[in-house]
């Protein structure tokens, strides 16, 4: 894919855009000002929706965002009346110093459950980060680690592709959270911006795909948040038109998803605990559905995560996950193998077991399970569709982190 | 319900049994010897399933089992052709051994997947357990502790109850295994036998009542095994019928209710690395599945467990659960509430939250959490429906045992 390019220096790649980040303590503040843009969003399907997630989806319904805030630090979730009051406190702070309309602001916030948002800190931090509003990688950077809670590093990504039409435009991302389904303070929280011109109507769908395919794929500990959020916004500063005759470009969308998986991955791999990653490829599946499935079932056990992070080559627990994922299965005619980035050994072919006690499979198996990477690909044999998934082991520190997590 | 009373003594309280158990490093066998009982199974739902588990399936179609088989080490599953050949052959062993007709002996294993049974091992083993054969509770906790794998303590129950005819009847069982959905060596394996008299017809029933409330509801991980197994046995010998014009006795079946419950909160108890045990209690909600969706999904998540742990009380997290179990759910009307032995505190009272920062609910909350037994009771107040659901915390020591179990 020689279309897709990765640069450096995350949100200053796009022109016309301003990005910033401030934070005291646990309590972080990013600002994006994207004046005028066309704006998308996948948002958490928990049936608890903490308050910036309603508030964010209902500015989405006019389609154009010029400013995004996001806090870390207080999820405002199951906060009442005062949760969307808070809301509003904080949009017009920022409408009023940047002087934009109200209706225009998004609203994102990451941190702990019910409790009530420090509403005067956080104002404090606020004022802050818009006063640190600028076009520099720095900004970017900042940006990108004021949204983070447990993080251990922060995460942006930014591309340039040239489109079918050969015209380039570039995308770039920032991201926080251990997993779509896992977020340690309580979420992910990812904010994509285009240069490109995209009508409001493709740009959702555009969204949606990428996030099927990397947002939706990571899994750190099954968990799923209340504010987890996904926005795209196309400010249309290279005037070059993304979308023809109601479809969007191909490159495009292969960029975009590009970028998400990026974004995805270093999320699991800053899963909490974690010391290792853990891709899972399902070839073979019936339909789109099952390969899904059995990837994540693989990547969410906790069995073979707690394997992975000791070195074990317990194989039957890849095994086992595949079997109660709901996926249709033949252990007849399945063929399991694991790599690293230097071997790959097949365990199981084609239904037959390779990876009995003191083969050389197995010794194999036992090396590529030290990895710091290690890959799981399986085969169906049972139709032509495939997924990944991406997670990370279950470690001792997984478990520390979330005992000690609010007091 | 006074019509059931605790006894002790395990196995040894049924007449016209004999059991038996012996070990030899980590393998071990025990033996039940129940001549000519009706019989009923229920087994796991994965797709992929161990050798013993499709061949006791087979057995259980005549509906009569004399003798069971259970061997701890190895789980004889993802083993091919030759799994089923060593079925047969340890089959045959008892069959020869006790004078039993082959197709009337049932099987069970339970260990590490993906290995070839150590037969020779496992005979040894199995003529040692078969050469103590016994009728004292000293036999019963025998049997209990040689199908253990990383389980703590040996798990036992035996109650006597009074049919609603007036009548006496006892069930006894035994039990190993840290969750239906969440086995460490790979398995919960429970073996009841019953001196009632229940015709084949009735008995899948019964049994099929009994670990729908219990077995089904404790989780550990979240991982299903390959070879969860649960037999019942009713050997007749108490000569008294349960069943009246093809009804069970409704205290009969109350009695196997609370013994299977009575098990299965043992193994929630013993969960891998367990310090603390939880139980969910959900009411209110519009129907069945959905009770049951919510308790689970409390005691599933990884995030509590892990502050059931710390001991903190992030309770954010019970409703985060809730959220995204599939359950109907409205914010505005639930009740949440947290328990222990001596306390019960509200967080959410008909939606208005009560447990900020600061007040004396939190601080009670905090207490709670500190406790052995920590009891989580959510109020939907959608409908008539309740379900209660057990598990244990998340420990480092989960990590621990699963990082480091073949090698």
């Amino acid at each position: 894919m020689d279309y897709i390019r990765n640069i450096d220096g995350g949100f200053s790649v796009i022109e016309n855009l301003k990005v910033s980040g401030a934070r005291e303590g646990k309590y972080g503040v990013s600002i994006i000002l994207c004046p005028n843009s066309t704006a998308s969003g996948v948002f958490t399907s928990n049936k608890v929706v903490a308050a910036p997630v309603k508030y964010t989806k209902n500015v989405l319904k006019k389609g154009i965002v010029s400013a995004v805030f996001i806090n870390s630090g207080n999820a405002n979730c199951f906060t009442g009346e005062q949760g969307f009051k808070d809301c509003e406190t904080l949009v017009e702070l920022v409408a009023r110093d940047l002087k934009l309309p109200k209706d225009e602001i998004a609203i994102s916030s990451t941190g702990v459950i019910g409790r009530e948002m420090p509403i005067d800190t956080i104002s404090k931090v606020a004022y802050e980060s818009l006063s640190n509003l600028g076009n520099q990688p720095e900004n970017s950077l900042a940006a990108a680690k004021a949204i983070m809670t447990t993080d251990t590093f922060p995460k942006e990504c930014a591309v340039e592709v040239t489109l079918t039409t050969g015209e380039v435009v570039k995308i770039a991302g920032i991201t926080k959270g251990s997993g779509m389904i896992a977020p340690n303070m309580g979420t992910m929280l990812s904010f994509i911006v285009t240069d490109a011109v995209i009508p409001a109507k493709e740009i959702n769908n555009a969204l949606k795909q990428a996030a099927d395919i990397s947002f939706n794929m990571i899994v750190v500990d099954g968990d799923e948040s209340t504010n987890d959020t996904c926005l795209l916004m196309a400010n249309g500063a290279s005037g070059v038109e993304a979308v023809k005759d109601g479809k969007i470009d191909e490159n495009f969308q292969e960029a975009l998803n590009y970028l998400c998986i990026d974004l995805a991955k270093k999320m699991a791999r800053d899963g909490e605990g974690a010391t290792k990653f853990i891709e899972a490829n399902v070839c073979g599946a019936k339909d789109l559905n099952d390969a899904r499935l059995a990837a994540k079932s693989i990547i969410s056990s906790s069995l073979f995560k707690s394997a992975v992070f000791g070195g074990d080559p317990n194989w039957g627990r890849i095994v086992s996950a595949i079997g109660y994922s709901g996926c249709d299965l033949n252990p007849d005619i399945v063929t399991i193998a694991i790599a690293d980035d230097s071997d790959e050994v097949d365990l199981v072919k084609n239904g037959e077991i390779l990876a009995f006690e003191d083969t050389p499979y197995l010794e194999r198996a036992e090396k590529i399970m030290q990895s710091k990477n290690v890959i799981v690909n399986i085969d169906l044999d049972l139709g032509d569709f495939e997924a990944t998934a991406w997670g990370c082991d279950l470690t001792y520190d997984y478990v520390k982190i979330n005992a000690e997590y609010t007091t």
